[in-house]
């Protein structure tokens, strides 16, 4: 009897890129182009081209319709997605937006006032961030498809990457967590939620449909002294925990504080009627495109008076995600996120 | 009764591309990152930032097993062929390679060992061309996609360009044509070419499931004096003739001599089994990857003996295509090329 062959839905997407970038790592070649921080790069939210003294930063990002775009989000929300996403990555480095390429894959009985649309969508959302739409290319599927690659350039001195992190360093987190969760639940279940206060609704799913990247935000942090590691939250924010730890020593581990996490209050009636805690909606989900940082102690304050950020917990050497809940009881948790392909 | 909607696959790959890049110049920023020649970029092989005296250029390409991956094709062939029609592109603008950033979405039965295969093709093909794979994503799609972004750098002085060619200059391809395109007619038609020499059929099929990038070509083309114009031949001679003639002056047209195109003589005899001329084989289907270049006339010949180089006709002042058939008249032909949503 042959041997069951295993399939790539059994080892689950952040697996599978590591698996692919690890072995690229073999074949950086001997020249001015790649240091060691491009290096370190290949499992962080962008790659590092050393370029003398700024670094170009890429990053390339894949949505489909059926898994990052529900049902009801308009042909322009999508094109702001793929450009959002992109940028989000471009954020977390501390990169100045460059230039975004984009190729697409379309059903061939898209209308072209749809295809406007898309590209409407990509081009507010290009201006938003001054980075122009410089590349394309487009072809037929049956599944839409939008693949973004970002670039921009970032002084070398300034570069966040997801390791830096020191014990005793501030964890923080640039804005409130779980608002796109609670949209993207409202969306795919409507009709439990009919009597919240509509406006309330309508922020939810904004956020959810139409997500901002914090690029601001991740230039002041690029450019502030005690910033250590950022990273930003796409898959959940214990995903994006675990993968500051995996970047840093051995021992790295986090600890939080669950009062301290940014949760909007009406979360506990949503979350209860979905039958969930309000933890596991905003631990486990993502598409918050908030940026995940660690500072050292005494800078903290003052960068959170300057830009707001919300301190979360701090940097420990227990190689474990613990939180202290509201009663003071401190439990483990397990990274665990947003998975693809499980 | 409503109006129809006009559907993209009505307007063809090659408009829809320019829609979207068209509407894309009304938002180049003004800043230093953004030259002339990034303008005129968006309608070329890949896009130019001005990083000082250099260009950082960019290309993307989406490639779908049901459009670009013939049945015959290993899922190592699969990781070759992403690689290299990017590195295409940056040898048409005489770029060096600098890194690659690979999207994937992949079936969920697709077995480990097959992605793994897919990861060597590419890495052996970013080996070859001395570009080493910087970034990727992997997604979940019942279709599998491969969508790849190159990027490069290429001396201000150096760059080539769509645009550039003046009446009187030698049109010249890098290598013969139609090999790709026998290959391809050879595996959809065995049954067909059972008495065909198996050396000669492995050869054509070769071509056309391991493409090969004319990098070595392009760089030493964007060094050498006289070469006014560049593009890669993905879609045939007749669209990417159609590409520089719209690049140039209105009035630019181009002049063929059908003795002079390199067709290998085994050719008629493939031709004729299927059906077709063996110029509708080599003018319009594509996937050769040699280089098509314009050549100022006194700086031809020194070129030719240094590379390699196939003359094929001049540019003139026509407006149009005409070929000389090797009876010595002439005809028109009309720019048409492989149109994936024609």
């Amino acid at each position: 009897m042959p041997s069951r062959k295993q399939l790539i839905t059994e080892l689950g997407e952040k697996k599978l890129i590591k698996r692919l970038l690890k072995k690229s790592q073999t074949i950086l070649f001997n020249n001015s182009f790649y240091d060691e921080k491009t290096l370190q790069s290949l499992s962080d939210d962008a790659a590092l081209l050393n370029l003398g003294n700024k670094y170009l930063v890429a990053t390339t990002d894949l949505l489909l319709r059926s898994a990052h775009f529900p049902g009801e989000m308009s042909y322009h929300q999508m094109g702001n997605k793929i450009v959002t996403v992109n940028v989000s990555d471009l954020a977390a480095m501390g990169a100045k937006p460059l230039g975004i390429t984009i190729a697409m894959a379309l059903p061939p009985d898209l209308s072209i006032s749809d295809f406007d649309q898309i590209v409407e969508g990509i081009l507010q959302t290009c201006k938003k961030y001054e980075m122009p739409l410089i590349g394309g290319d487009t072809n037929e599927s049956s599944e839409l498809t939008l693949c973004g690659t970002g670039m921009g350039l970032v002084n070398k001195e300034k570069v966040l990457l997801k390791s830096g992190a020191q014990e005793g360093d501030v964890v923080a987190v640039t804005g409130v967590l779980g608002l796109a969760a609670a949209g993207f639940e409202i969306l795919s279940n409507e009709s439990d939620f009919k009597n919240l206060d509509p406006e309330m609704k309508n922020q939810f799913i904004k956020h959810a449909l139409e997500p901002e990247a914090q690029l601001e935000k991740g230039l002041i942090l690029a450019g502030s002294p005690g910033v250590t590691s950022a990273t930003d939250i796409t898959d959940g924010l214990l995903s994006e925990l675990g993968e500051i730890m995996d970047s840093n020593r051995a021992n790295t581990g986090i600890k939080l504080f669950e009062e301290l996490i940014p949760i909007p209050t009406e979360f506990n009636s949503i979350a209860e009627k979905l039958g969930k805690t309000v933890l596991e909606l905003v631990l486990t989900y993502g598409e918050d495109f908030e940026l995940l940082i660690t500072v050292q102690k005494d800078k903290y304050e003052a960068l959170e008076n300057e830009i707001g950020l919300h301190k979360i917990g701090y940097v420990t050497s227990s190689g474990l995600i613990h939180m202290v809940n509201k009663e003071g009881k401190t439990k483990l948790l397990t990274p665990k996120g947003y998975e693809h392909f499980k």
